[in-house]
């Protein structure tokens, strides 16, 4: 694609960014990657993370964004408010518009290391009704950070516009759709693989899964 | 201009972001202020952007950005390098892109406190060779925050085509003048008002007025 063939993925340790990073791995000579800590996850899945990370042989950036919690809604009301997550729910550090902070830093961070490629899972199929999981944002925030930094900066999305039976469909084709059965982690309830099979996330993640095998044994 | 009336400036307590703040005064039915402590400037300088807000009776938000630390080359490349800061020159912990960072950060907090407007200093007349100070860039990033949140934000920038003489017409036709030659804060030898009359920032504003004075007085 470009002379400079680094690209930092944006990375969570779920299925999408997981896929995306194999795919990175697939497709550009070296990848690092990048996680966002802001006390809204499951301290687990900053585990999970930096052990697939080091699977994949990947330099790994763990960026302490705890600083949103500065921006919540609960922060700015009141300074005494009691910060709680309910399992499935929006919690009341959620944050609007913390897409494009988190793109913003690892534009930021792209520039130091020496990549030029940024690689995101966002995805607009199973639309999350967040306006900046939308490709028309994503295109205008690539001239806004080249902008900023004079830079030539790519983001890529190889999943948006793909469906979760398609994404597991391209875990297949780049040999990782096992490890990414077994080792990422997506479910609420913090059940890493398959999860617990109950939550929302594991439902559209294992009925994504069953549509692909289902479709691949009918090619056979 | 608009039915919200509200407006948001990023004040760093210098002498462009207080006279953008008296314009912001001037110009919206309610103004707050955001500045950034970043662990760059002379701590004095929040010191000095508290007091001039509460002069002005503006709601004064001060945001911790020292994660930006994280990103700085020292941080990235050995973990125990010291951060050094020379007088008049760029500290080890620059970071490039921070506009970007910080105009963003701001957007989300002006959605937060129900803002539609967004006031900035930047200027690109005495170009500083910052990339994300041009018009091009602000321009840009005022089309990806609003597609991020599917809002309607507007960007003022009343500084970007003038010179530090119109500046300081602009802060006398805003009749702020005086205010702002004693109470801000812009030497980099952290003298407010005049300043130490000898560093960079304290030539380019002085000579600044000197020219806008004489002007006005061969005006008159």
């Amino acid at each position: 694609m470009n002379k400079n063939r680094k690209a930092l993925v944006v990375f969570s340790g779920g299925q999408d960014s997981t896929t995306c990073l194999f795919w990175a791995k697939a497709n550009f000579e070296e990848v690092e990657a990048v996680t966002f800590e802001y006390g809204q996850r499951h301290y687990q899945e900053i585990e999970v993370a930096k052990s697939i990370a080091n699977d994949l042989g990947v330099r790994h950036h763990v960026l302490d964004m705890s600083l949103l919690n500065q921006l919540a809604p609960s922060a700015l009301t009141r300074k005494d408010q009691k910060i709680e997550h309910d399992e499935g729910e929006l919690p009341s550090t959620f944050v609007p518009g913390r897409n494009l902070l988190f793109m913003s830093f690892a534009a930021v961070l792209a520039k130091q290391i020496g990549a030029r490629h940024l690689v995101t899972g966002v995805c607009e199929t199973d639309f999350s009704g967040y306006p900046d999981c939308r490709d028309i944002f994503i295109k205008s925030l690539n001239v806004t950070i080249n902008l900023s930094m004079s830079e030539d900066f790519v983001i890529h999305t190889p999943l948006m516009w793909l469906n979760k039976e398609q994404t597991w469909e391209l875990a297949d084709h780049l040999d990782a759709l096992e490890y990414v059965r077994d080792r990422t982690l997506t479910c609420y309830n913090g059940v890493q693989g398959e999860g617990c099979r109950e939550c929302p996330a594991c439902l559209l993640r294992n009925q994504g899964m069953v549509n692909y095998l289902n479709r691949k044994e009918e090619k056979i």
